[in-house]
């Protein structure tokens, strides 16, 4: 009998691009590695799909990932036997049975990221690829009153790429905070969705908070000028990272 | 004028197989990566001495080098100027001139060592490659206290891999101790100077008293017992990473 099964992915973005997979077989993708993995293990072409479409070297925690498949292997122990099939940068860490008609990215109630800057007085080789480096000292205090201005209901326009293709161009963030962990800048986001770059330029634009740029009431009119030029530049892919997508059941 | 200049390094470790040159030239090395690079900007054949042989793996953020260069570069421009030519794994952070019979390991006073211990639920493929995982939940306020037995001036002969060459294996440990970060668990140990592997043998140690198999009186033991059997498991490079070296000066 074919089950749904929804899983938790965890995986280092660093070396793909993006996790959608590409008409081009050569680009190396993580919905492509997964299914390469996914097949083998269940020696059947298997595909899925993902919650969140995160672009090249943003990285994933708590990414959703959707498969139909029968098979006798206990939902339990799906993670455990996938993971030696995995490549060393994915993760599965869970696996249970959804309904047959469950969608990963239209079932979503919340999704929440980080975002990391690295604000130490040198840079730091070691994270170079999980974090956006800094030199200039940010008041996390600042940003964090400055990310308030975030909340609740409203058309995101001015924090979208020109390539983004929603529909709509309003989302609701739940909650934002900016926190600093020694020469770490956190900025962690849960909205019910996301547009294109949205976080990266939200980033861009706390940064220049961080910087005694802009404040709370700066972030207000640039919102409200469904601008794009007007917010802040769009930062690096490196320090983004999908944390948790929620669902009804958790 | 021929100067001795003291350079402070970062590196991630985890493309190189550790520091010291090694006879073969296929061997990627940080000294090799980094001579390369000194030798292109200062356009002739530059050779270093670094203060710590890091292994395979492990990673530095203040490991310390010395070059002897005639250069008309004032020396506080010396890390923008050379960052450039660099692998994108390697960072000079500052660099002084020191006295012409300066040693960057005989003269070294103490030397700081981190340990990471990535001890969440789930694995992490984040920072695979910047710590060692354990799935059982250690107890850090235990390993704290057991930690405290590796103070003082003691005979670590239990506590060396075989390779060791050194012509003692007493060593001082100034200062040590554990925390849990988050999901990370983290030993951090000063010492007047290490024995080969001796950290990740004592953080191999410190991981069976998290898990309450042995505590402080144990440790006092095993120190005094000499042998290396009696030690815990000599637990992965990924883990270490060089924090700080300190001199008379700074």
């Amino acid at each position: 009998m074919l089950n749904r099964i929804l899983l938790t992915v965890a995986y280092d973005g660093s070396n793909y691009f993006g996790w959608q997979k590409q008409s081009n077989k050569n680009i190396q993708t993580v919905q492509g590695a997964f299914e390469n993995a996914l097949s083998k293990f269940f020696k059947t072409d298997v595909t899925c799909i993902g919650a969140s479409r995160t672009d090249r070297g943003v990285h994933a925690l708590g990414q959703r990932v959707v498969i139909d498949i029968d098979t006798t292997v206990p939902v339990d122990k799906i993670p455990l036997a996938l993971n030696p099939f995995m490549p060393e940068d994915i993760v599965v860490n869970n696996a249970v049975i959804v309904k047959s008609d469950f969608h990963p990215r239209y079932d979503c109630i919340k999704k929440t990221y980080q975002y990391k800057i690295y604000n130490g007085k040198f840079r730091n080789p070691i994270f170079r690829k999980y974090s956006e480096y800094c030199s200039f000292y940010l008041d996390e205090n600042k940003m964090d009153t400055a990310a308030k201005a975030f909340k609740g209901t409203n058309d995101f326009k001015a924090f979208a790429a020109s390539k983004n293709s929603s529909k709509t161009t309003v989302r609701t963030i739940f909650d934002i905070h900016v926190k600093r962990e020694y020469d770490f800048v956190i900025i962690t986001v849960t909205g019910d969705g996301f547009l294109y770059n949205m976080i990266r330029i939200m980033a861009g634009t706390l940064i220049m908070a961080g910087k005694g740029q802009i404040d709370y009431n700066d972030i207000k009119n640039i919102i409200e000028s469904k601008n794009r030029n007007n917010a802040g530049k769009t930062a690096g892919p490196n320090g983004l990272t999908l944390i948790e997508i929620k669902y009804d059941f958790g």
